[in-house]
């Protein structure tokens, strides 16, 4: 019997959005980028996106903070929204609570989700509460809305434009390294632990990318560069090159990833959940752009590769040179 | 430390609905109805409502099909859209899968929630695929729309409203009862059974209820009239008596009582999972409107008591003397 391991989650995705997306009009946006897309009128679109954390699988209990939880539950879903250039609007949160939850956790949890509804003005309207047996469940749901010239698709790559990251990549997979191995919580470490609990939304960002018409596609940076670029160069049917001295990697995950004999490149590349924006931009532009970007929000966005005509897939290379990397992104169901 | 226990279900959604209602603005309806109503203009709105499933609490794999969980678990939404009177649009679905799940389960998954998602016009336009290590989890968010003045809301019942459902009551609790004992499947027993995994939608009922000015609140039964009931009520700020040899009890749900000495009435007030219709109208006109709905839909509603002025709760009369009933409407934490 063929199982579920065999065709992967992006496979069963595949599978099941053939049978749905031929039924969906040419005016929404289905199964396959950050969020669908409903018209709204007055050239504006609803974005939607839901994400499911499951305990156990997404979250450990006893290492994250009730209130990092409820910020993270939301921020995952708000990247998705910074990433097709709309602004948050509401969520309906369904949650799966043990029995022996005590009030005082949920108070803490539901303060870290309020904190991060009001900081992006994102409305809770509404949701579920059930009992789960065992492990807590969150399933956030999260509307947006967003002008039709803003709204940034996966699809929409071009070959030459410029391949960018607007966050150095890795410090969440590093501390979600250092939680597993429950290394001793220094400066260091502290910080990578942070970068995984809390990681910072993008939102402004999101925003302001999408009224740039040089921008051309985007996504977030949920499972590591590798697959969600993945996902632009197939949607988009492109290639893309990536320069691994040009990806960008913190002095925290360069300092840990040394101590503890890590690849820091791997880490940037396939550990995922940094929650930055990847987006591809017409490199004619890039110098202007960087320029305003710094202007508008004091940090810098990072050039790491270029997307190509050929439909090679991902190349790394290293001084000129091609390298590979032993390990795949983050796929769920291997 | 004070447990989830102690305060229960809705006493958890009382305590941090407050922390989120008070910044949800006048024009949005957030948590505490059926749906969530978000304004789409031109005196239209969107329903948005989600529901979380999760095996071994709210269905068995072994007891039910793949096609009717799929069935089942979109039906049990598009009672929320129902019951304020809207249409359904379209859903994202986030599934937590477990490793060993095979294919042909998930296809035939699929296909129920397929099916249903083509008799009703609904698009599935997102979602999130993920492993779970070993409870099945689904969760469905909805979206439907409505003209603004077809929206039921709990809260406008008023004294004399005559109380009424759209189906007989309890033969889904029977089913349930009757997987969970694990009772030979005679005729009766795959009748109830039937209702209790693929329940009618009532769809078009609940937009026709929706056009008529003399129904006045509306909920769907999922927990049970005597819960469902209790939450007009409250938010009408009224009471309610009900006349038990009223409530309507299919002649599979009398044999069955009988057979395993159970109690009909009970089953029908707390069982719940029944996702009628359950809503109030103006008694004068009742004789017109249930003539009208019988020409429109083939079937009866049934009066099963009336509003009161009086905040009494809910008051149950057999041959007009107040009677008391044991068990309590399914609260998910008790």
């Amino acid at each position: 019997m063929t199982q579920l391991s065999d065709i992967g989650e992006f496979g069963l995705i595949n599978r099941f959005s053939k049978l749905f997306n031929t039924e969906t009009p040419s005016s929404i946006t289905g199964i396959g980028d950050d969020c669908a897309v409903i018209p709204a009128g007055k050239g504006s679109s609803w974005l939607i996106t839901t994400d499911m954390l499951i305990e156990g699988r997404h979250f450990l209990t006893d290492k994250i903070s009730p209130q990092d939880l409820g910020y993270k539950s939301l921020a995952v879903n708000l990247s998705d929204i910074a990433a097709m250039g709309g602004t948050p609007h509401s969520i309906c949160l369904s949650i799966g609570i043990s029995k022996d939850t005590s009030i005082e956790w949920l108070d803490q949890f539901f303060e870290g989700l309020h904190n991060l509804c009001k900081a992006s003005g994102t409305l809770l309207i509404g949701g579920d509460t059930t009992k789960s047996d065992d492990k807590m469940i969150i399933n956030i749901v999260a509307m947006g809305k967003a002008n039709d010239n803003d709204i940034k698709l996966r699809s929409a790559a071009r070959p030459g434009d410029n391949i960018c990251v607007t966050a150095r990549l890795g410090d969440s997979a590093a501390g979600l390294y250092a939680l597993l191995n429950e290394l001793p919580a220094d400066e260091t470490v502290k910080h990578l632990i942070q970068q995984h609990h809390h990681p910072k939304t993008f939102i402004e960002e999101g925003k302001w990318l999408g009224q740039q018409e040089s921008v051309h596609a985007m996504i977030d940076v949920s499972d590591g560069i590798e697959s969600d670029l993945q996902h632009i160069i197939d949607q988009s049917a492109a290639g893309a090159e990536i320069n691994l001295e040009n990806i960008p990697i913190s002095s925290e995950l360069a300092a840990f990833s040394k101590q503890h004999n890590l690849n820091p490149e791997e880490l940037a590349i396939t550990g995922g959940e940094d929650y930055c924006l990847l987006f591809t931009i017409d490199s004619s532009q890039f110098e202007v752009f960087a320029d305003q970007y710094k202007t508008n929000f004091g940090c810098s966005v990072f050039k790491i590769g270029t997307i190509k005509e050929n439909k090679q897939g991902i190349i790394y290379k290293k001084k000129g040179h091609p390298v590979k990397l032993s390990t795949k992104g983050f796929d769920h169901f291997h």
